[in-house]
C-alpha cells in the first residue's frame, strides 16, 4: 500500500511512520523535512505535492496549527491561524486528494478532544476540532469509488508534557494507543468515523 | 432587555424579533435593512455596529452563508464561502461582542443539524455547524461577567420548502418550536448548550 503521511517527522506523525514503514510504501512530508515538502496553508502547494507523490492508497495527516490564548484578547487574525492551518489545510487535503486517490483509498485526518471537551485558552482548537469532526461525517456520505474517511481524535499525548499543565485530571494517551487508531483508520474498513483517544 | 438581532428579517429571524419585540427593546439587524446595518465577514463593519449599538444584554444571530454543493467538485474557494461567512461572521460577533455586552448578557448563534446529521451537497454547512457547535462549548468556559453562549441548531424549517428534498424521511420543524429555542436562549439560565431542533 502507498502512504502518503503529511506531517511525518511530528510528535505523533514520527510514530505511525514507524508502524506503516514495516510493511508499506511511505511517503514522508513535511513542511521543510521528508520526502516532499507542502505548505498546507496553500492549495497550489498541495496540489504540486498530489502530483508529485503520484495516485496513492492512503493519506495520513497529522499535520496543522490552531492559536492557543485566552478569548478575552482573542482576535479575528488569532482565530485564522487555526482556521487558515488545521482546518483549511487538511479540508484542503481532502477536496484536492479526492482526485489523485485510488479506488478504496483512505483518508485520516486529525481533530482532537477540545471538540468536546474544552480547555482554557484552547478556543481556537476546540472550533477547529468540531468543524474537522462534521467535515469527516459529511465527506464520508459523499466520496466516491469506495474511498473512505476517518479522523483521529486524541487528547494531549504522553510525549508532550508541555501540555500537561493545560489539561489538569486528564490522563496523557500513550503514543501506542494514538498510533493504532491510525493502522485501524487506514486498515479496518470503517469510514465517517471520529477515533477518540480519550 | 435590549437585544440585538442579527440577520433580524430572515426566515428564522423574523419570527424571533416577533418574539421580543413585545417585551424588550430590540435592535434589527441586517445587512440592507433594519434599523443597523452590518457586513459580517467584516470585523470592521462588526466593530461598528456595536459601536453604533452600545452596550447590550442579548446578542441574537441567525445569519450567515455557506456553500451548496457535491463535494466532488468542490474548491476551497467554495468551501471559504461557509468560513468566512457563517462561521467567522459569527465568532468575530462574539469576540468583539464580549467587550461590549452587559454583565450577565447572552450570545445566541445558530448552527443546524448537518454538523451531526450529513446530508448530499451540505459538506461545507456541516463543517461550519460542527465548528459553531465546539466553539460555544469552549466560549462558555472563558467569557468573563456571567456572560452566557449558546447555539440553536434546527433542521430544515417548515418555512423553507426549497430544500425538503435535501432532507429526505426529515421532518420539517415548526417556526414556533425553533423560536422558543431562541427565547430558552436568552431569559433561561443555561450556557455552553446546543439546542436542538430535530
Amino acid at each position: 500500500m502507498k502512504i502518503i503521511i503529511v506531517g511525518a517527522t511530528g510528535t505523533i506523525g514520527k510514530h505511525i511512520t514507524a508502524a506503516f514503514e514495516k510493511e508499506h510504501e511511505v511517503i514522508k512530508v513535511g513542511s521543510k523535512s521528508g520526502d516532499l515538502q507542502v505548505d498546507i496553508s496553500s492549495p497550489e502547494s498541495i496540489e504540486k505535492l498530489y502530483e508529485q507523490a503520484g495516485s496513492f492508497d492512503a493519506l495520513i495527516s497529522t499535520t496543522g496549527h490552531g492559536h492557543f490564548g485566552p478569548m478575552a484578547s482573542m482576535t479575528d487574525k488569532d482565530f485564522k491561524v487555526g482556521i487558515n492551518g488545521k482546518l483549511m489545510g487538511q479540508v484542503n487535503l481532502v477536496l484536492i486528494g479526492q482526485r489523485y486517490i485510488n479506488p478504496k483509498g483512505s483518508f485520516t485526518i486529525s481533530s482532537g478532544s477540545l471538540s468536546e471537551d474544552p480547555i482554557f485558552a484552547g478556543l481556537n482548537l476546540s472550533t477547529v476540532n468540531g468543524a474537522l469532526d462534521s467535515f469527516v461525517k459529511a465527506a464520508a456520505i459523499e466520496l466516491a469509488n469506495g474511498v473512505r474517511i476517518n479522523a483521529v481524535s486524541p487528547t494531549v499525548v504522553e510525549e508532550s508534557p508541555v501540555y500537561f499543565p493545560y489539561f489538569p485530571g486528564q490522563s496523557p494517551v500513550t503514543m501506542a494507543r494514538v498510533t493504532q487508531a491510525y493502522i485501524r483508520s487506514v486498515l479496518g474498513p470503517l469510514t465517517g468515523q471520529i477515533f477518540k483517544i480519550y
